[in-house]
């Protein structure tokens, strides 16, 4: 037989220890704010009816992008694509019984069939937050000062990222009452709006005059007006004084009160999925090397209703991790990480019994500790520790044993200590306790 | 449109907040013995082209019980069944630059293609710890005194639960040696020793007399032989005085010096999976209501180099969460558990905006602060604190925000305190740390 590939699966990535540091890193980080917001985390299946997302996530992700087969039932499935329509599932599951504002979070992994490129990956890991039972905009509020404190929990300053905002309403407003647009033809310009950063503006032109069809002298005028408009006040006044307009002041008064100062208002942002009813906004990273939008969110209040219970209003986000990294590369933000085990224990002569005593005893006392149990050389069993990034080496042989004083060793430093046991226990658990203070701070 | 459907796809389970404390708690037990042991966690994608469980997983895994498809490239690939073939494939692909002995854990989720029941859902969740190049029986050691840890970290005691160990060179000696079967017939036989305790005794003695054939007036004997030994020192000499219990008996002197109360030797453990090579053990809940496996685990040289990687020696096992909760369940050890959540500020009368600041305050200090922004009345918002299962209540009203100091109620009890923001942030990180030194005792 030949052998097999050793290979992940395309467009997907091991994560051996040293990644596995970063992407806890980021979890752990997602994780602290959410619940320093007050979310619960929930689970929800990997595997869920394909029909889910064909209701409202949009074409191209439900019939594209998603990873669908037939189970040996007979049932048609995917693996999930994203989260907002399972937590809207189970949302409406317990409809009656759940507490109201529900807050709730979950970390988990997503797959998409997509090309795989810088930024994008086909199994990719998101953050998703989401409020269920608030109508008010302080509901929007809440959420974008979620994700401008994530961006600040990584490290990020004002000037490194930009939160643009919008408002469905506001777009069909614009769409229909202000370029007169039917319904299929406000749909193209809106895909048209998405692509806008990312094609010629000439091009732009040129598509939006064909969307516009026998409208576009007038039209077009239109468009470059919105398109100018740098804040709400630049906007034509047609569009400034509908009744939206004030639902997105409000909300913009929320997020300065919150302190967060990061937010404008892009009429030109669209945000591709179907679902949204209300705000919609994204977070971009303002490095030229990655302007990409890093993650978004709005309001969609149709999609519990979609399950047979009763409509309950909702605003989510997701952020992913894969944008993320990218983001603290760039901005050069990626901390470096140790291994969670403390101390390496390196076995000089016949000592094993007493050497497994000391990993069990210290293990006993919560002390994260790896044994060497392969009696290979010292020079070994050290270069093990350090490539490992294990901060500490503690030297077991004959004279520590009868002593019961062991050398402790910093692996990133020249210093080193003998200890008795209970010292070294009071030393690790110093050293754990200063990090949880500065992570509390 | 019909509504769709709020159950989630069966066999899977939704974890709403209250369910996912009690899984959190699981994988954190998990998380905290694996790493004690100087565990480090990695992750592997969620599908997996479906050659490397056709390889060595076993038929049943591989054809019936795996989620296969076919993706929009054309490869055959399944929805992982296990970790086993995945963590080969990683230390494969970078058997020169990894640290050995590698230590590595994962808790992750699988699917499996199984009729629900007791114990068994298709999407599933298991810790999963291996250790590679170490051919000494003292990894096996480390890797089932971590198994009794789990036990020992979820509160059971050593009566709780049994820990039986084999070992497949034994079994092969028996079956081809002791017996003289063939090939097929061995494979059989393990068959039927694996199911020897969900049948009656003559359907057992039946079967093995037609396996056994032409052989049965001289193997069934034989067997009975095996089948009353309690202990290595009742086998039959001929299987006693076989090169490979030298071997076993080392692990349990290892076993016994590490503290390990619970592991006994078991003739007739077989384990099903195709891949081991050497010691096989699972632990067996003692509890009458709950008598099947737990988990298990073993010795499987042979699985890394099927990737194309010179061999190297591997021993892990794979605690899942299922089986652990209803062991949990049947013992009484399930912990009470509270949200995550610290404090939910309640909002009496105009006063949302100090209300906010105050929540902002809070979650810079590193307090997990739900605040209520739904203007309802006082007994609503208390209501969903309490419903959450939230600590402690914070009232904000006119008469707070004046004074500067804030009732601190305790769900729980009667008790509540006015405090300062100061004193507020104090009291509950005295708490925190309070659980956090009970965590590390």
């Amino acid at each position: 037989m030949s052998a097999l590939s050793s290979q992940p699966y395309k467009g997907t990535r091991d994560y051996y220890p040293e990644d596995k540091r970063i992407q806890n890193y980021i979890f752990a980080t997602w994780r602290n704010v959410s619940e320093r917001f007050g979310y619960e985390e929930y689970g929800a299946p990997i595997l869920e009816p394909l029909d889910i997302y064909a209701a409202k996530s949009g074409q191209e992700l439900a019939n594209e992008q998603t990873y669908t087969f037939t189970d040996r039932g007979g049932r048609t499935v995917a693996i999930r694509p994203e989260m907002t329509p399972s937590v809207s599932r189970m949302v409406a599951a317990k409809r009656q019984t759940l507490a109201y504002p529900a807050r709730l979070y979950s970390i988990t992994n997503f797959m998409r069939y997509e090309r795989p490129q810088r930024g994008r990956e086909r199994e990719f890991w998101q953050l998703n937050t989401d409020i269920f039972g608030v109508d008010d905009v302080a509901a929007e509020a809440e959420i974008i000062t979620m994700a401008d404190a994530i961006m600040k929990a990584f490290g990020a300053h004002t000037e490194d990222y930009v939160i643009k905002i919008n408002n469905r309403k506001l777009i069909n407003f614009m769409m229909a009452q202000y370029l007169g647009l039917d319904a299929v033809q406000a749909q193209l310009m809106v895909k048209l709006f998405d692509r806008k950063d990312k094609i010629a503006e000439d091009a732009f032109r040129d598509q939006a005059r064909e969307i516009l069809a026998d409208r576009a002298d007038e039209g077009l005028p239109k468009i470059a007006a919105l398109l100018d408009a740098s804040s709400m006040a630049d906007l034509p006044a047609e569009i400034r004084n509908s009744s939206v307009v004030v639902e997105v002041q409000e909300l913009f008064t929320l997020l300065e009160r919150a302190g967060v100062k990061s937010a404008i208002f892009d009429i030109t942002l669209m945000r591709g999925l179907d679902y949204y009813t209300g705000t919609v906004f994204e977070v971009f990273d303002t490095h030229p090397d990655n302007t990409r939008s890093l993650f978004g969110g709005g309001r969609y209040d149709g999609l519990v209703g979609l399950f047979g219970a009763e409509p309950i209003s909702a605003v989510g986000m997701a952020p992913g991790s894969t944008t993320l990294e990218n983001f603290l590369d760039v901005h050069d933000l990626v901390p470096k990480l140790k291994s969670t085990t403390e101390i390496y224990i390196v076995v000089l002569g016949d000592v094993m019994r007493a050497a497994t005593k000391l990993a069990r005893d210290l293990r006993n006392e919560g002390v994260n500790t790896e044994l060497d149990i392969t009696d290979r050389k010292l020079d070994k069993q050290i270069k093990t520790a350090i490539k490992k990034n294990i901060p500490y080496i503690l030297f077991v042989g004959q004279d520590e044993v009868k002593s019961e004083l062991y050398t402790l060793k910093d692996t990133t430093s020249t210093d080193e200590q003998k200890l008795s046991f209970a010292r070294i226990v009071g030393f690790i658990k110093d050293k754990r306790r200063t990090d949880i203070d500065d992570d509390l701070a």
